[in-house]
């Protein structure tokens, strides 16, 4: 279903919520040739100014399970009692073209994925390290102190996961920097000598 | 004592023991444009095959201790009962006249250099995921994934100290890979845009 050495023209990223992965993959799209963002299909409520076909193709529960039967679905995964779903035939279409494939989706489908299609390239994109935070709560309240930790421990326990799952993880400490970092991933081969 | 715009110039390189951090250093040295590698004074025994003045400036604890005392090092940490530190003046020397300078130095050194230079680039390299070992021990004798288990805590633990005070983090799941995106790292500009 998709050619061998095009599967390295697949690439999943997924990441911490909040931590700027659709910004990253909208101006990936833009630095790189001939590259294709796959809009996921989802059950949820559009948010404020969300576009339907643009951030995500909207659909029913009932829709949505329709597709699943249909085998419409790369990959498909609820999240907090929402489904969302990688239409197959775009990427499919678009890898098989030579397009890079640029799959904005969550660790669940990533491992789904990764099980179809063993060379695709999967980048975890980690939230910036907060040491001026722990800093400046160093010695402050309690609560602030707990609400540090708390996230700390979210966070460590997303990176183990996401080392077991993931060939390259990316610290979004610098926009532009990130950025730069997934593009050198995309752009290298695997195994290749220089 | 080093111009801030050289700051950059600075690559800290840490990681998990075993990882391949000497090799990734050695190849980085040929595949950048003047490039220094910096080499370590340690008090611990040479290994076989080890060069004094190649692979670190051997001595002993008193002569180690009467260089602290002397104010030689930019950066140095005890690590199972060794010392190893980095010569001040090659470094600046370096930095100063044009060179990216590369220290391979463990965690306590590296926040001493972040300190220093907050302007160094600090790198992270972890080992590769051990999926297709969990997979092959799953349902395997108790002791095996004691040993796993064991592992993938020890690793998780150094994924978030690394997270806490590194800019970047490359899993070195393929050598040529890894190198690309450590020199990728290097080269780009923070803050800067394209």
């Amino acid at each position: 279903m998709i050619d061998m050495e095009k599967q390295g023209n697949i690439i999943v990223i997924s990441g911490s919520s909040g931590v700027g992965k659709s910004t990253i993959c909208r101006d990936l799209v833009k630095r790189l040739e001939n590259a294709y963002l796959s809009v996921s299909v989802s059950t949820r409520t559009p948010g404020p100014g969300e576009v339907d076909g643009r951030d995500y193709y909207f659909v029913s529960k009932e829709e949505f399970q329709k597709q699943i039967e249909a085998d419409n679905f790369f990959e498909y995964a609820e999240v907090f009692n929402n489904f969302y779903g990688t239409p197959k035939d775009k990427v499919i279409q678009a890898v098989n073209a030579g397009s890079t494939v640029i799959l904005e989706i969550d660790i669940q489908g990533a491992r789904q994925v990764k099980k179809l299609v063993p060379g695709a390239k999967m980048i975890f994109v980690l939230p910036p390290k907060q040491t001026e935070l722990l800093k400046r709560l160093n010695g402050r309240g309690r609560d602030e102190k707990n609400v540090m930790e708390k996230r700390l421990a979210q966070v460590s326990n997303e990176i183990a996961a996401a080392w077991q799952y993931y060939e390259h993880m990316v610290i979004n400490e610098d926009l532009n920097q990130a950025i730069e970092e997934i593009v050198a991933i995309i752009e290298s081969k695997t195994g290749e000598q220089k």
